[in-house]
């Protein structure tokens, strides 16, 4: 099968998306945003054997491919419009592209996000993405809007793709119904989209979560010259495996987990506490459960806190070797 | 040398370009188109093996990645705008990487293209480039506007690409001169960027040859729902490395590059006769060599004729079969 036969069958569709004015099968696709409206714009690489394993289900695979992409738009509180693909197979196998398609294209319907152009090429597996969004000029939430006094907040749960991680690689074992829901976060991570738009002008900072709590929330510190206390009780609570009766792993390794597992696809931002009723509308507007970690103070670098704000020792952890 | 770092010093710039709001650095770029302009998106994947040479000079293949874009953008007849880069490295090896910027940075900014975001991620060879550029609502050039009685036009030089892919691949020797020039060819090709810009509202149909002439008019007359003729004379005439005194391969070999070589990121386009005043102009002012090689018909398929237009028979080459 061709590279044009393969676009052909598993990836035109006629886009009748508001703001797109010419999809795939031209030499380039026409995007026409909105007046008074900025194109946000973000690309990710994955590479088998680095960002999936060889056997990771393509239909969740297609899922995640576009999700990574998505969540960097929800941090920008921007409105999925389109992306392209550019995909690198070993062979053009149907058995492969169809599940990844559909895995693929439902996000994309989900969040009304046309596939408008690519590029496919023989090679080893990889999937480069890059998403447009629009988002209302200077509305964009920035990594550098944070401020002293501020309040911390994470969306959903963190640590839990790490945890199927090291299950799948073998490091470790848990129950059938933890490991499940464990590997769903992993594989099939659920972009924050409606929560970002929905901080517009509410967060007065944000960003996506992929690389770990405390080495994402550092470019945040950094970019907005500011520093963070994180309360270890509410970071531990993050961790959604670990809300059973029976402890999975021992707290070190869940805080570990949490500040530093990566993969989450979760939204960390800041608003002023005046704005608390309102984040708990958005939250509830949204169906995005959001919980407050921590603050954000002028001191420069990153401290965790218990409940009394005592000082905690940090577990070592990669990121916070930045703040040292 | 870690991921940020390496984007830091090599690639990151303060965007002062027109419609970029918000470059490298955050989670999303941010482009602001101006009014009444759409946005042309187009998407390459380079893989090491496949595009390029393991041991090609990496200033060229940064110049090659972003050109093969560029050359995009031409086809359309966009202005660049800005670009995104998501690059696989085996290694963060300075040594490669600090001329790979400095090549594929001076073509963007000899084009005025900002380099707007990017992922870097350890693996395989292999550079994802997203380009962006600007275009009049509704003027963009397309595949799909060629009209029966159009002259059929392209730019520049084809088949020199091949001719050096040859050489490098050990398949024959020329002589030192006729290689060089053919290298550059396949190394630092020219995207015709301004003379796209100069054919809005002149061509009715326009492609970038990256595969092929026959294969990439193929497109052209398949969404045209038209056929053409291609005077082998004129099309000989485009093979720069055949112009000299001695022959550098014979005529069948010659045509067949031309025909199908791959690599020219040339443009094709049509335009009816009455506009052949129009185009010599554009060619003048843009300082691009244009040649008018043939004619768009309405009977489909894609026939050779001679300088008496008398059919002569196709070679060999991939891309006629679609037409047989």
């Amino acid at each position: 099968m061709g590279e044009f036969e393969l676009i052909d069958r598993f990836f035109r569709r006629t886009p009748e998306c508001r703001g797109v004015a010419l999809g795939v099968g031209d030499d380039c696709a026409l995007l026409a945003p909105q007046p008074g409206m900025q194109l946000a714009v973000s690309t990710d690489l994955l590479l088998e054997g680095r960002h999936f394993f060889p056997d990771v289900d393509p239909q969740r695979l297609g899922h995640k491919s576009l999700a990574v992409n998505l969540s960097d738009l929800a941090a920008c509180g921007a409105r999925p419009l389109a992306f392209t693909l550019a995909l690198s197979l070993p062979h053009a196998d149907e058995g492969w592209l169809a599940p990844f398609a559909r895995g693929l294209l439902a996000l994309a319907d989900e969040h009304g996000c046309a596939l408008v152009g690519g590029d496919t090429t023989r090679g080893p597996l990889a999937i480069c993405i890059t998403v447009f969004g629009e988002v209302p000029a200077g509305q964009a939430l920035l990594r550098s809007g944070a401020r002293a006094g501020d309040d911390l907040y994470v969306s959903g749960t963190l640590g839990d793709a790490r945890l199927a991680l090291e299950v799948l690689r073998g490091s470790m074992q848990v129950a059938p119904a933890v490991f499940a829901a464990a590997r769903d976060r992993l594989e099939t991570p659920t972009p924050r989209v409606a929560l970002g738009q929905a901080l517009r002008g509410l967060a007065t900072s944000a960003i996506d979560l992929s690389d770990g709590l405390v080495g994402d929330l550092g470019h945040v510190l950094r970019q907005s010259a500011v520093g963070a206390s994180i309360d270890v009780t509410a970071a531990l609570a993050l961790f959604s495996a670990g809300r059973g009766p029976a402890k999975v792993v021992p707290d070190d390794q869940q805080l570990a987990w949490v500040l530093a597992g990566g993969d989450d696809y979760e939204l960390a931002f800041t608003a002023p506490p005046s704005r608390r009723a309102d984040i708990e509308a958005a939250s509830a507007s949204t169906g995005t459960p959001v919980a407050r970690i921590g603050s954000i103070e002028a001191a420069p670098g990153l401290r965790l806190v218990d409940a009394q704000g005592r000082a905690v020792q940090a577990p070592a952890v990669e990121g916070f070797d930045h703040f040292r």
